[in-house]
C-alpha cells in the first residue's frame, strides 16, 4: 500500500525512532528497549562498566525530546542525579526505556572511545604443521557380500590412504556418519585432530574450510587471530578490551572477585568467553567465513587469565604459595568452555610456568626461542604484570614482577589506556620547560594545532615513562624522584608552597576541561613499577652469573610503543647498548599463532615450560636492596 | 484451622478426587489432568500403545460418576465408540480430562498386567578387572619453595604410587580439583577410567562407592544390573518392558519409524534412555545407593537396539545391504546419551557382528566362550530375532534368522507375552484330547482350580511351542502342519466343515470371555519361525562341515522356559541328544555384566566379534530348500 513501514518517523505502532546526538545515528527500535542497548545496536559507543545495572553511572545521557517519550526515572537514577540534573533531562541510558520517538544527547564524558589495540599479527613465520587437518578419503560402498560397517570401513580407509591408525570418532560425528557418507557418495573430506580424533566428515566436493583461532587474553586486551589452517595465513586480527575490566583493572582484583563471590568465577569466565565469541563472529563477518569452520583454538594468557578463562578453581592462586591448578598444557573442547565454533572444535592452552609466569610468557619464549640461542637474552613482557625470562640454550630463568598498572597508564591521576586522546610522546625543553606532546589519533606534535583542536584526555603508559624521563632530564625531578624544590615555573604547580605537579597539557588543550599534570604520586608509581622490573632483572642476572644481557627483547604493546632511550634513561632496563634493545610487538599473540599452526611448536612450548627455572623474587634475599636501588632514576651505579 | 485440605472429598478448588475401580486406588489430582496420566500417577496400570494420542484405543475406561466431572468426548472418542457405548460412559482415558470428582472403572481388557521378566543375574563369575577403579593417593601440599601446580602434583603422585602414566583429566574434574584437594587435605580417592582418564577425585576419608550398570536392551525387555565394581557383586537387577514397543513390536517396525519420521530416531532414543534412567533410579532406591556413584555402564543389544540406543543414523540398517554404522565397540560418556549418572560416567557398548547379529550375541559368546572349546557348540539366542553361533576354538560362524515374533507369543490369534494369565505349559491326552495347561501366576495345572478361577488370557511363546508339539503328538495336526481332516472333537472347531482351530481353554476358564484356541494360521506362524531357525542352523552346520553340534545352548528368556523335549519334538533344533541341550538363561545380560567387571572380557569380545564369520543366510543357495524342510514338524529326514 505505502512504504510507511520503512520510514522511521511514521513508524506508528511497529516501533519508535531514536536519534543519537552528536553522531546523528538514528533508527527504528522496538518499544521498551533500553537506550544503552539501542545505542549498541546503532554502533553508538556509550561508557558502561556495570553491565546495565544502574550502578556505575557512566552511561549518562540527556533526553532532548519530550520527557514522556521515555520511561520515568528509576530509583537508581534518583540516586545518580540531583533534582536539577533530572529536570534538565539527564538519565542513565541503561535505565531508560523507549516509549516514544526520542532524541538523545551523549555527552563527551559518556562517549566510549575504542581503545587502540596494537596487537597485530606479527611477521614471524613457522612451518605449517597444524593439529587439525583435512584428509581426502574415498570409500567403497557396502554390498551384501561385504557389509562391513560404515565406521570400520572409514577407519580402514584412513589407515590405508593416509597411514592414520587407531583413530577415534567424536561421538556426534559417528552418530551422523552413515547419512553423511551416503550423501557424499563415499567421497569424503575427513577432519582429524592430532591424528587421533575424527572431528568432522564432509563431502569431498564441498569440503568447507579448516580455520583456527589464536587468542591472546591479556588482563586489559584480548586479541584474536583468525587463521586458515590449510595455508597458515592470518585472515584477520580482531581485538577488544577484556570485559573483565569491569571487575577490576588488575589480576589481583579479579582473583579477589573470583575468590569472594560464589558466582564470581562463572561470571568472569562467561564474560571473557562471550567477548571471544564476539571477536570470532566479527572475524567471520569481516572475512566471509563461518564460525562452524573454526576447528581449533589456541589460547595464551597470564596464569590468572588462564585460570579464569578455563574456569579452573583459582582460589589457591590468590594467596601464597600461589600454586596454579595446572601447569602443563590443557586440551579440551571449545564447547566445554562455551565457545560457539564447530561442534568438534578443540582448544589447546599453552602451559604456564608458575603462579605469575603464564602461558603468555611461554608463548613469547616459542617466538624468541632463547633455548636455541648462544647469546644471553633478556625477554621482558610488560602487560599489567611484568614477566621476565633470562637465558640461552644452556639455562633459562624466569620471574614475575609486580609492576602494577602504572605502566599501562592506570591508577595515575591523569592516566588512561592507550586510546584516542592519550598523550603518548612528550618532549620537555630543558631551558624553557616548554612541552610538546603527541596524542593518539592526532598526526604530529600538538603544537601543530590550535589549542581547542588538541583534545587531550590523559596520559598512557608510554607517555608516562617519557614524562618521567623528560622531567628528570629537564631537572624538574631529581634522581630520587622528588621535585626539584628550587624550580619555579608556570607549569610547576605548588602545594603548600612546594612543587608537587608538572603541567603537561593546559586545560584548553584537553577534552576534559582541566590541566593534565604529572604529580609526585604519579612519579612514585612509576618508580615502584620500574623498580620492581629492574630488581627482577638484576636478580636473574645475578642468579645466572652474568653482569648484563647480550640482548634485551621488549614484548607486548608497552614494549612496542615505549621509547627505548627514555626507558634506558630512567634506568628501567639493565645496562645494555641501545642498539641491542629490540621491540618485537605482541610476541605472546605470535606465540599463540605459532602453536595454532604447528604441533611441533606445542611440544617446544611444553619443553620450554618445563626447562625454565622459575625464580620466586619475593623469597630472594637481595630483592629488597635491588628494589630500592631500582627505584632510582638514571643509570644505577653497580655499587655492590 | 481444620484438616480439610488433607481430605480428598472436600478438596474444593485445590483439586479433585479420582477413584479407580476395581482397584479402589484414589487420590487428589490437579484439574484438567487426563485420566491416563492420573492412573499412572496412582500406579493403576492401563494399556496404551500410542502414547496418549487417542489412536490405539486400548485405554478404554468407563466413567461411573456424573458425566460432567470429565471433559466432553473428543473427536477421537467419537470414532472409537458408538452412541450406545458413549451413553454407557465409555471413554478413552488419554482423552478424558478431570474437571470434577470422578469414579472410573477400568475393564479387564484395558488393565495392563506387568510382564514377567525373567532376566535375573546369572550365576557365572569372572575375575574382577573393571575399567573404573579408585586409587588412594596422598599428595604433599605446595609451599613457596615447591609451588608445583596441583594437577601436575597429582599426576606425579599417581605415577609414583600406582604406576599410572600419561593420565588425562576429565575437564570438569580439573576445574574443581584445587578446591577438592585442599578440602580433602591432599588425601584422595582418585577414580580412574581405563588407566587413562581421571573421572573423579574424592576425599579419601569419604570415598563414596564405585558402581556400574550392565544394561541388556532387548527388543521387548530391558534388564539392568546394578553392580559394585569394587567387589563384583550384583546389588540388584531391575527390568521393564522396552517402551519402544509403543512404536512397533519388532525391530523392523522400529527401524521403519526411525527412517520415516524425522523425529523418530531422537524419540526412540529418548524413550529407551529414559526407561534406563528409571531402572537405575529404582535400583538406587532399592539398594540405598546414589545415581552419582554409577561410574561405568556396559550396554548390549541387537544391532537395531544398539543403533537406536546410541542415536546412530540407522537408516542404512533398514534395507540391503544392512550395513551397520559401526561394528567395533563404542566408548563414550553416559551423559552424551542422556543417562543421568555420575557426570564422568563412561559407557562401553560391546561390538556388533553384522546387520542382524548384534552386541547381545557377542555378549552371549563371552559367557559361553565357544572360542575356548574343543566341542562344537551351537548357541541359539531367541529373542524377537534368532541369532546363532556355531563353532569352537578353530572357527566360529554366526547367522541371524528372521524368526519373527511368533515365538514370543506375538501376532498369534491368542498370543501374548509371558505375563500373568499366559498359558505356558500344555498337555494334550492323545486318546481323549483332554487338555491340561499351566498359567503364569497360578500354581500347578489349571485342572486343580474351579473353571472360574483359572482366568487364562492367552498363550505365550513357550506355550505355543508346546501346543504345536502336543497337537502333533496327539494327531490333531500332521507333520506338514495341516489339521487332521478325519478328526472330530468338541475341541476341534470346524470352518466350512473342515477342522481349523483347536480349543486350549474354554471361555469359562478365561478372563477374556472367549475360547482360547490355536488356529491353522498360528501353526503356520510357528512353522515359519522354527523353519527359519532350523534352516539357519543346518546351513551353519554344513558350512562348518559337521552333521550336528556336540552341544546346543539355548540363551534368552524363550530358551530358558521352552521345554527342550517339545522343541526337539517339533524339529526346531538340529539333531542332538536331549541331555546335550542346555538352557543358560539371559546369557546376553551375563555377558554385559562380565564386560562391566572385566576389561579383559571387553578385549575378548572385540576378538570374538572380529573372529566370527557372519553368514548371510539370504544369499545362501541352500536356504530355500532348508527352510521348506525346516517347516516340517517332527524329526527331519536328512534326505540330501
Amino acid at each position: 500500500m505505502s512504504d510507511s513501514s520503512q520510514s522511521p518517523s511514521s513508524a506508528g505502532k511497529s516501533g519508535f525512532t531514536v536519534i543519537f546526538q552528536p553522531s546523528g545515528r538514528r533508527g527504528l527500535v522496538a518499544p521498551d528497549l533500553d537506550l544503552l542497548s539501542v545505542a549498541r545496536g546503532f554502533g553508538v559507543e556509550i561508557e558502561s562498566a556495570c553491565g546495565g545495572k544502574g550502578v556505575c553511572k557512566k552511561c549518562r545521557v540527556r533526553i532532548e525530546s519530550d520527557r514522556d517519550c521515555v520511561s520515568p526515572p528509576t530509583e537508581a537514577e534518583m540516586k545518580a542525579f540531583n533534582a536539577e540534573a533530572l529536570a534538565a533531562g539527564m538519565r542513565l541510558a541503561c535505565q531508560t526505556r523507549v516509549v516514544g520517538d526520542v532524541r538523545v544527547f551523549v555527552p563527551e564524558e559518556s562517549r566510549r572511545v575504542g581503545q587502540v589495540v596494537r596487537k597485530e599479527a606479527g611477521k614471524r613465520t613457522v612451518p605449517l604443521d597444524p593439529a587439525v587437518r583435512s584428509h581426502h578419503t574415498t570409500l567403497v560402498a557396502p554390498t551384501l557380500h561385504d557389509a562391513t560397517a560404515d565406521a570400520d570401513r572409514l577407519l580402514a580407509a584412513l589407515e590405508e590412504q593416509h597411514g592414520l591408525k587407531d583413530l577415534e570418532f567424536d561421538f556426534e560425528v559417528l552418530q551422523a556418519f552413515p547419512g553423511i557418507a551416503r550423501k557424499a557418495q563415499w567421497d569424503l573430506a575427513v577432519i582429524v585432530w592430532h591424528g587421533r580424533k575424527i572431528v568432522d566428515v564432509r563431502p569431498a566436493t564441498d569440503p568447507g574450510r579448516v580455520l583456527g583461532l589464536a587468542v591472546d587474553v591479556g588482563t586489559t586486551t584480548i586479541a584474536a587471530y583468525l587463521t586458515d589452517l590449510e595455508d597458515g595465513e592470518v585472515l584477520v586480527t580482531e581485538s577488544a578490551m577484556n570485559p573483565q575490566v569491569a571487575f577490576g583493572d588488575d589480576v589481583i582484583a579479579r582473583l579477589h572477585h573470583a575468590m569472594h563471590d560464589p558466582e564470581g568465577p562463572a561470571v568472569l569466565q562467561r564474560t571473557v568467553i562471550s567477548e571471544i565469541n564476539n571477536l570470532a563472529r566479527k572475524a567471520a563477518e569481516h572475512t566471509g567465513t563461518r564460525l562452524e569452520d573454526i576447528l581449533d583454538v589456541v589460547m595464551v594468557g597470564n596464569t590468572a587469565m588462564h585460570h579464569l578463562f578455563l574456569g579452573l578453581d583459582a582460589r589457591a592462586l590468590g594467596s601464597a604459595p600461589f600454586a596454579p591448578a595446572i601447569q602443563r598444557a590443557v586440551d579440551t573442547t571449545a564447547s566445554a568452555l562455551g565457545l560457539e565454533f564447530h561442534r568438534g572444535c578443540r582448544i589447546h592452552v599453552l602451559p604456564v610456568e608458575a603462579g605469575f609466569v603464564g602461558a603468555d610468557n611461554v608463548a613469547v619464549m616459542i617466538t624468541e626461542e632463547p633455548y636455541e640461542q648462544d647469546e644471553v637474552l633478556l625477554l621482558i613482557d610488560i602487560g599489567t604484570n611484568g614477566e621476565l625470562v633470562l637465558g640461552d640454550r644452556r639455562r633459562m630463568l624466569s620471574a614475575a614482577c609486580a609492576t602494577g598498572p602504572a605502566l599501562e597508564g592506570a591508577h595515575l591521576e591523569f592516566g588512561m589506556r592507550a586510546a584516542p586522546g592519550a598523550i603518548e610522546r612528550i618532549r620537555i625543553e630543558p631551558e624553557t620547560l616548554d612541552v610538546r606532546f603527541k596524542i593518539i589519533g592526532l598526526e604530529g606534535w600538538h603544537t601543530d594545532y590550535p589549542a581547542d583542536q588538541v583534545g587531550a584526555r590523559g596520559i598512557c603508559g608510554s607517555g608516562i615513562v617519557e614524562a618521567a624521563a623528560e622531567m628528570m632530564m629537564a631537572g624538574v625531578i631529581m634522581s630520587n624522584g622528588n621535585f626539584n624544590q628550587e624550580l619555579r615555573h608556570d607549569r610547576i604547580v605548588l602545594e603548600n608552597g612546594r612543587p608537587r605537579k608538572f603541567v603537561i597539557a593546559w586545560a584548553e588543550e584537553t577534552a576534559v576541561g582541566h590541566d593534565i599534570t604529572v604529580s609526585l604520586k604519579d612519579i612514585r608509581a612509576i618508580q615502584l613499577a620500574k623498580g620492581a622490573l629492574r630488581a627482577g632483572a638484576e636478580i636473574l642476572l645475578r642468579r645466572y652469573g652474568v653482569r648484563s644481557p647480550d640482548r634485551v627483547i621488549l614484548a607486548g604493546a608497552f614494549g612496542t610503543y615505549i621509547d627505548k632511550g627514555h626507558a634506558l634513561a630512567i634506568g628501567m632496563l639493565p645496562d645494555c647498548p641501545l642498539e641491542r634493545v629490540t621491540s618485537v610487538g605482541n610476541a605472546a599473540g605470535d606465540g599463540a599463532r605459532f602453536a595454532l599452526l604447528s604441533v611441533n611448536k606445542r611440544e617446544e612450548a611444553a619443553r620450554a615450560a618445563s626447562k625454565v627455572e622459575y625464580v620466586e623474587l619475593a623469597t630472594d634475599p637481595d630483592f629488597q636492596t635491588e628494589y630500592v636501588k631500582g627505584m632510582q632514576f638514571g643509570p644505577i651505579s653497580d655499587g655492590s
